[in-house]
């Protein structure tokens, strides 16, 4: 039996990675077989434009984001550079599979002289958006832009961890809006009768709280934190005291 | 200027608090007023007992759960017995003025011939529901039931933790979900040209949000955790070492 430290800390940690992958996949899984089978499948430049916009938002915002913050918990005994490196380029890869949906659904509407901007899901969704651009920028700014005092970046830490689990999470309710709202457009009398395309929907409404539900307990759990590493730890003291104005050398 | 521990610790916790509080009384007050002003008012022999539902949710398990979850963290000088009967008055009132919602919302639909249980909303409602009664059982028999060994106690602890705050914002996409189908039921035609309703309503759905995200702020931060008093942490650890089977005068 494997006592070391390491792997008594992870505790059940693997399992629930390997449910939060399980049920990413079966996501996109369930959401591309619906816009294929039920909704005509997708191209650019046609009626099925629109189908482009679901499977990037739960591509790029759900799946990618969600696996972007688990970064710092599969990977945490690797170095700190290379851990923001990976969480960097998913967050990237979301962005731009991100803006590739919301062109998608803008160009769709306007082609078709659809109104925009007027319901709850796009209320939440541009606010979501907006917010995620922001923690982008300033996230950029703490954590990639060199000479950013440790003071400054260890009081940011803390809000860019909760922003980026709360953007997980509404962009989740956006999406379950988005799935509600689609149905009452597309099949709004035969709904109620619970037809093969609103199980189909409802489940995966079901399927994308799950797998915000295991990403955000993952994240929760403090003895799952990311541990800094010896030499990190020494570097961080000797930058805090630095920056604090302080000699590194004081207790 | 008061520089007194308790007072340090507490940094922006007062302010977020009553951030918490204004934003709850709005989303009360927004939906008492969409009720009355656009969808008639309230009755329960008539055609306003749908009303009861929205009104009674969003007071139960958003405003009151939110407040019993604040608790811990508002009264965390005050002895565990004390916060602990607080935290399960606020639920208790939490279930039953839910149970009134969902009996509205049941016989309304009965009397009116309307299909139930085949939208997103119900289906993630009821399950919400029930992991909530499920998480009232466990806990009652875990916190309340005296004789629980401290190991089943302190092991519980944080998955209630986890699902209590996890079930709030599961009530929150409800509610968003139910304002949408609403909307979409009641003015399918006139929602894209936003009218008075369509803006109040979405407003409504972004106050709930930000209730949720303060509440989830408040408590996901460590330093704001209730500490243990000096006479539980003697208390707590020889529990753990009478149930752990050891000696209290053990190190």
């Amino acid at each position: 039996m494997d006592e070391s430290p390491i792997h008594h800390r992870s505790g059940s940690m693997p399992y629930l990675v390997a449910a939060s992958q399980i049920l990413g996949v079966a996501v996109l899984a369930v959401t591309g077989s619906w816009l294929s089978q039920y909704r005509g499948g997708f191209s650019w430049d046609g009626p099925e434009q629109f189908n482009v916009h679901p499977i990037c938002m739960v591509l790029g915002m759900v799946f990618l984001c969600g696996d972007a913050l688990l970064v710092y918990r599969v990977f945490r005994h690797e170095t700190k550079k290379a851990t923001k490196i990976l969480h960097g380029a998913l967050h990237l890869m979301a962005l731009i599979i991100s803006v590739v949906g919301i062109v998608a659904v803008f160009q769709f509407h306007k082609k078709n002289a659809i109104p925009d901007m007027y319901s709850l899901h796009s209320w939440l969704g541009i606010t979501t958006f907006t917010l995620y651009i922001l923690q982008w920028i300033c996230s950029f700014m703490m954590f990639f832009v060199p000479g950013i005092a440790y003071t400054y970046k260890s009081q940011f830490k803390p809000l860019h961890v909760f922003l980026g689990l709360s953007l997980l999470v509404s962009t989740i309710a956006t999406c379950l809006l988005g799935l509600t709202e689609k149905l009452l457009f597309t099949i709004p009398d035969e709904y109620s009768k619970l037809p093969g395309e609103g199980v189909l929907c409802n489940s995966l409404g079901l399927l994308l709280v799950a797998f915000g539900l295991v990403i955000g307990y993952i994240l929760t759990r403090d003895e799952w934190r990311r541990p800094p590493l010896p030499e990190e730890q020494a570097l961080s003291i000797d930058f805090k005291t630095l920056t604090e104005g302080g000699s590194p050398t004081e207790p």
